[in-house]
């Protein structure tokens, strides 16, 4: 495994890759929708198709439905198309689980099911996924209509330089990066015939650096956020709940 | 599918069948700790050997490491082994969230994910999956020593009589049922070198009667409880971190 130092200065470089990147006008929205005469649709749908093949390449993996594909990097504010990725992150979530469950059961022996849920919640979390669209440049290929969304790409890929593993929650990831990652995992189940071991040969490399025992030892913080995040959904619940049934509260 | 009435006897019917086993001593752990002279060991090791054979046949699956199925059927109660069944616990909840996921997705094309979850929690929960264990007398082979086991499980197998589909929490189900339930997945999900379409092909038949979108609907009451445990769970977590913090406090 490579030192905390190395890691660190190889994710700074990664990230300045990126944000040179990022400072291009987005690919999947570059386009305004003003802008949609006949002509620029026809190239819109080239540049479309090229753009999926492009994220083949990404993900070593040619789809034998492009289809899939195209709803996974589809966001519903895109809404023309009549469909999205919610669908297909849902079904890519429960695989993802599932693969880090099977990975992990088997590399901790000894680890208890807490143990290991926390090991598996630090690395199928926002923050994580939406790392790994951000590193593969993946976000490049989200078609939305979020008018905020590429600002707060920008954002992120900015704030996480600070934090070369996991911030554990101090930085603010955009859900719909760590979504068409999800998507993405969904898609390429559902294409492969529900094969978890071709989802996990192309998945694996892309998800590093997956989060061990040992990184999460490093960072004891990740356990406390894993726990923190719970109760702050608790207690935002709870808040509601009251506020739902008493004029006035204070604690 | 057959009506409300026809399942509600047929349930009633298989119940009594249940009862009359369950009055019987409980076959894991009829012999008492005290009792285990060199012949008792034997003699026991015989049942227990027998008694794995018998869970084969209910789930019609032939485990290539016995071991596997023997500790999907071990409490940690039942100490003196150094292995219990939640290790395969953990493993076969995620197989069975896949499972239902990919099934319910296919099935209901135009279900959001919010509408999907729901389903599957209606199928996935301690309850339901309780009420698995006790409709295939798995029950009888789970190896344990807690003390009040068995008055639970004949008192939960009386009081779902009252409710054909699911009590939707108002019932209380032994947990260590539903855990041998996803135990024996997690057991079968290994043996069979990680196939999910083996599992489901053991599984599916077991796990009937699966609630579907349409009984869902017909036990309005369901969506509730799932909100409501979430709810319950929050209150509870909420209370015990004041109760941390403060000395007194009234709501």
């Amino acid at each position: 495994m490579e030192s905390q130092q190395e890691e660190s200065a190889a994710a700074a470089l990664d990230m300045i890759k990126v944000l040179e990147i990022t400072s291009e006008s987005h690919k999947g929205t570059k386009e305004s929708p003003d802008d949609r005469s006949e002509v620029a649709s026809e190239k819109q749908t080239t540049d479309w198709l090229t753009d999926l093949d492009e994220v083949e390449e990404i993900l070593n993996y040619k789809f034998k439905s492009k289809k899939l594909l195209e709803e996974a990097l589809t966001h519903a504010s895109f809404s023309d198309q009549g469909f999205s990725y919610e669908r297909l992150e849902y079904i890519g979530d429960s695989v993802l689980n599932l693969l880090f469950t099977k990975e992990q059961y088997f590399l901790y022996p000894d680890l208890p099911p807490g143990a290991l849920t926390r090991l598996r919640s630090a690395n199928v979390n926002t923050e994580k996924l939406a790392r790994v669209a951000i590193k593969h440049k993946l976000h490049r290929y989200l078609r939305h209509k979020m008018p905020l969304l590429e600002e707060q790409i920008r954002e992120f890929s900015q704030a996480i330089l600070d934090y070369p593993l996991h911030s554990n929650g101090l930085v603010d990831a955009p859900k719909a990066l760590a979504d068409i990652v999800e998507a993405a995992i969904g898609a390429v189940f559902i294409d492969s015939n529900f094969s978890i071991d071709v989802v996990w040969k192309i998945f694996k490399d892309l998800l590093e650096p997956i989060i061990s025992q040992e990184t999460l030892k490093v960072h004891p913080v990740a356990e406390l956020y894993v726990e923190g995040s719970q109760k702050r959904q608790q207690w935002r619940s709870h808040v509601r709940t009251k506020a739902a049934h008493a004029p006035l509260i204070s604690f």
